[in-house]
C-alpha cells in the first residue's frame, strides 16, 4: 500500500469577534483539509493549520510523500525534515507560532496516515494507540469575551460579552447547549480585576464545575502573582499567566495553583529546562505540533514520568482535528483533565453528516476504521470558495482588533 | 477477535558458567514462553523471564486475559494491575529484580498482543511501532570471564576465561564468529587491575570497535573513579559501575564517560530523579520490564527530550525475545548503541528453522506479519523436559559459585 496522491485544501471557516490579549478573531479562520490517496483506493483525512506558512510547508511536502507506505511513519518523519531543509528551526512570527514547522507537517500527514492504517486494519485509529481507557471524552467550555458582531456586520447570536455578569450568561448557555462540564475563559482581555471577578462569579455559578484562565501570557509577573493569589482554591489550573520560562518559574514559585501551558513547552526539547525551573506543572499536548497522535502518547508517558499534569490544547477547528483529539484522548490514561476546543464557536463543518454533537460536554470516540469522520465534499468546496474570498492568508488578531479600535496596540503582557 | 487462551511453558536453556560479580551462571537459564491463541485462530507469541516470581505472575494473569481485544493493550494493562493487586510493588529479591512485577506481566503479554496485531494487520511488528528506521539492527559481543564448564562436566568449547588474554582470544572469536562492532566486558569479576588491563588490550586489538565494562554496581564509588579516570578516552560507556542513584551520581561528576544504567533506572519513575542528579547518561531499555514495546518507544521519545542516551539490556533468552528487541531497535530512530545479546551463549532455540544468525554482528528485521517467528513444538517440548528436570526455579549464581569455591559470599560491591 502506497500513497499516490495527496489534494491539499485551504479553507476558511466562519469565526466569531472572540478576544484576547492580543485582539480579536477575524471573520474567517483558516485550516487546511488533508486528503491522502492510496494506491489501493484507500482515503485518508486530516486537518491542520490554514496560515500560508503551514499550507506552504504542507505542499513542499507532498512531492516527497508519493509512494510512501503510509504505515512507515518514521519513513515520513524523514521525508518531511528532508522536503523541509530550512523547515526545521523556530518560527515565532506566524500562526505557526514558536513551532518546528516539520513537526506541523509530519503530524498533518501523520493523522491521515493513521486513519489509513485504521483502515486498513478494519479499527478505529484508537485501537492503532493502545485502545479507549474511556468511554467518553470530556471537553471544556471555552469561554471568550467578544464582541457583538464582526465589522459592518449585525451582532451574532452570542451578542457582547464584556462584563463578568455577561460572561455568566455566556457560560449558562454553554453548559446548557452543550452540558460542559469544565470552563475555560480566554483571558487577559478585560482589566485583572474583572477578570478576577468573573472567575469568582463563575465559581459561584458553577459549584461544582473545575474552571480555568489563560490570558496567554499576558500578564506581567507582579500581576499574575497578584492574580493567582486571589484565585487558589478557584482554579483547577491557570495557564499561561506570563509568557517565558523564567517568569513562569517565578509566578510557580509564589502561588499553590498549578500552571499549565501552551506557550512555553511545545516540543520536547523545551521539557527538561521546564522541568528543573519547576515552571511549569501541567503541559497541554496538541497532536497538530506536538509531532503527532503517537508523539501524544510519548508526550503522557513523559509527563507521567515527570509528575507533570497533561491537558489538550485547541485552535479553532474543523472535525477531523476533533475526531483526532478525541482519539488520542480516549487513548491517554493520565489525561486528567477536560480538552480544550473551539469547536462550538464556528458551527460548521466539512464531514459527512451531522456535526459532532456533544453530550454532557462529552464525546463518544468513534468505533468506525479510522477516524471515523468522512469530508462532504460538497461543503468542503463552499469553505474553500471561502477561503478564495476571504482574503486572508494568515491569522492577524492585532490588525483585525485595530478596525475596531483605532490605535490599538499588542502588547504582551498587557497587563 | 479475542483471546481464547493462553499456554504457558517455562523451558531449561543450557547456560555456560559465565562469572559476574554475584556468581556465576547455572547450567540452565529459565524463560517462559507464551502462546496467545485467538477465536480466528491466530496465534501471538512471546517469552518472559522463567524465575518461579514472574511465572506465577504470569499464571495469576491468565485468566484474567480470557476475552481480551489484542488490540487493546490499556486494557490488557487494566486487567494485569487488577490480576495481580499485590503485584505492583518493587521485588528485589528474585530475578525479576527491582522490577515492577506487573510492568513484567503485562509486556510478557504485549509483546504477543503486537504479533497478533501485525498478523491480523499482515505487517511486521515494526511496522505497528513507526516503521523502520535502519535495515539492519547492530547487536553487541557479549564478553564474559568464565569457567572452563560446569560442575562435574567437561570443559565446553569456550574453555575457561580468567585472564586479560584470554578474553582477548574469546573476543577474537565473537567478532570472527558473529562480526559483532561493538564489544562489551561483563566486569566485576577479576580484580580491577585486570579488568582495566583487558579492557586496554581489547583496545589495542580492537581498535575501532566501540568497548563498554558492566561491573553490576560491584565496584566502590572510589574504585570506580580511579578506573574511569584510566578509561576515558577508551570506552564508549561505562555501565552500572556503582549501586545507587548517589554513588552513580559522584562518579559521574568525576569522569568525562558516559555512564549507563539498567540498575537504578528500570522504570519511568526512577528517571526525573536521575535526571535531577545527572547520575545517568545512558538509559538502557529493555521491552520485558520497561512495560513492553510501546512503552520502549515512550522511553526512546523521553531520553531524547532530555538528553540521554539510549541503549538495549539483556538477559540469558531465546529467539521469540531477540525478535521483539529487534523490532524495537529497528523502529527507534534514537538508539544509538549496538543491543546487547547473551544469545550466541545458549546457542539454542525453541522457533522453527535455523536459529538467528549475525551478519557483521547486526540481523535484519522481519519483513513477516507479526514478529516473523514461530514455535517449534519439539523443541519447545524438549526445553520444556528440561525445565522439569533441572531442578532450579529460580536464578541463583551465587549459591552455585559456592560450587566452585566453598565459602564464596555474594558482596557488592566486592572491589
Amino acid at each position: 500500500m502506497r500513497i499516490e496522491h495527496i489534494k491539499l485544501t485551504p479553507v476558511a471557516i466562519p469565526d466569531k469577534p472572540l478576544l484576547n490579549c492580543k485582539g480579536v478573531h477575524q471573520p474567517y479562520a483558516l485550516r487546511t483539509v488533508i486528503e491522502v490517496f492510496c494506491d489501493d483506493g484507500t482515503v485518508g483525512v486530516g486537518e491542520s493549520y490554514g496560515s500560508i506558512k503551514a499550507l506552504q510547508g504542507l505542499r513542499d511536502a507532498v512531492p516527497a510523500l508519493v509512494g510512501l507506505d503510509p504505515f512507515h511513519l518514521h519513513d515520513l518523519k524523514a521525508r518531511v525534515l528532508k522536503a523541509l531543509p530550512n523547515g526545521g528551526g523556530i518560527n515565532a512570527k506566524t500562526a505557526v507560532a514558536d513551532h518546528k514547522v516539520t513537526d506541523v507537517v509530519y503530524s498533518a500527514f501523520e493523522v491521515p496516515c493513521l486513519d489509513i492504517q485504521g483502515k486498513a486494519v478494519g479499527r478505529p485509529v484508537v485501537d492503532l494507540l493502545g485502545g479507549k481507557v474511556r468511554e467518553r471524552v470530556p471537553f471544556s467550555a471555552y469561554l471568550f469575551f467578544k464582541f457583538a458582531g464582526h465589522i459592518n456586520e449585525a451582532p451574532d447570536d452570542w451578542g457582547e460579552v464584556k462584563s463578568p455578569d455577561a460572561m455568566v450568561a455566556e457560560a449558562k448557555r454553554f453548559v446548557a447547549e452543550y452540558g460542559f462540564q469544565s470552563l475555560k475563559l480566554k483571558g487577559g482581555v478585560l482589566e485583572p480585576d474583572l477578570e478576577i471577578e468573573t472567575m469568582l462569579k463563575l465559581r459561584e455559578t458553577f459549584p461544582n464545575h473545575p474552571l480555568r484562565i489563560d490570558p496567554n501570557g499576558g500578564w506581567t509577573v507582579a500581576t499574575a502573582i497578584s492574580i493567582a493569589k486571589k484565585l487558589e482554591g478557584i482554579l483547577e489550573y491557570l495557564e499561561d499567566p506570563v509568557l517565558g520560562m523564567e517568569a513562569m518559574a517565578e509566578v510557580a514559585a509564589a502561588t499553590s495553583l498549578p500552571l499549565a501551558t501552551n506557550m512555553i513547552v511545545l516540543e520536547f526539547d523545551q521539557i527538561a529546562e521546564a522541568v528543573r525551573k519547576n515552571a511549569v506543572q501541567i503541559v497541554l499536548s496538541d497532536h497538530h505540533y506536538w509531532g503527532g497522535m503517537r508523539a501524544s502518547t510519548h508526550l503522557a508517558k513523559l509527563c507521567e514520568a515527570f509528575g507533570l499534569g497533561l491537558s489538550m490544547h485547541s485552535n479553532s477547528h474543523l472535525g477531523i482535528t476533533l475526531a483526532a483529539m478525541t482519539h488520542v484522548a480516549a487513548a491517554t490514561p493520565n489525561l486528567s483533565y477536560a480538552c480544550d476546543t473551539h469547536y462550538p464557536w464556528t458551527g460548521v463543518d466539512i464531514i459527512e453528516g451531522e456535526p459532532f454533537r456533544f453530550e454532557n460536554g462529552t464525546l463518544a470516540v468513534s468505533e468506525k476504521p479510522g477516524l471515523g469522520v468522512a469530508i462532504d465534499q460538497d461543503k468542503l468546496a463552499t469553505f474553500a470558495a471561502l477561503y478564495d474570498v476571504a482574503g486572508i492568508s494568515e491569522r492577524n488578531d492585532t490588525a483585525y482588533m485595530q478596525q475596531f479600535i483605532p490605535g490599538y496596540e499588542r502588547r504582551v503582557p498587557r497587563w
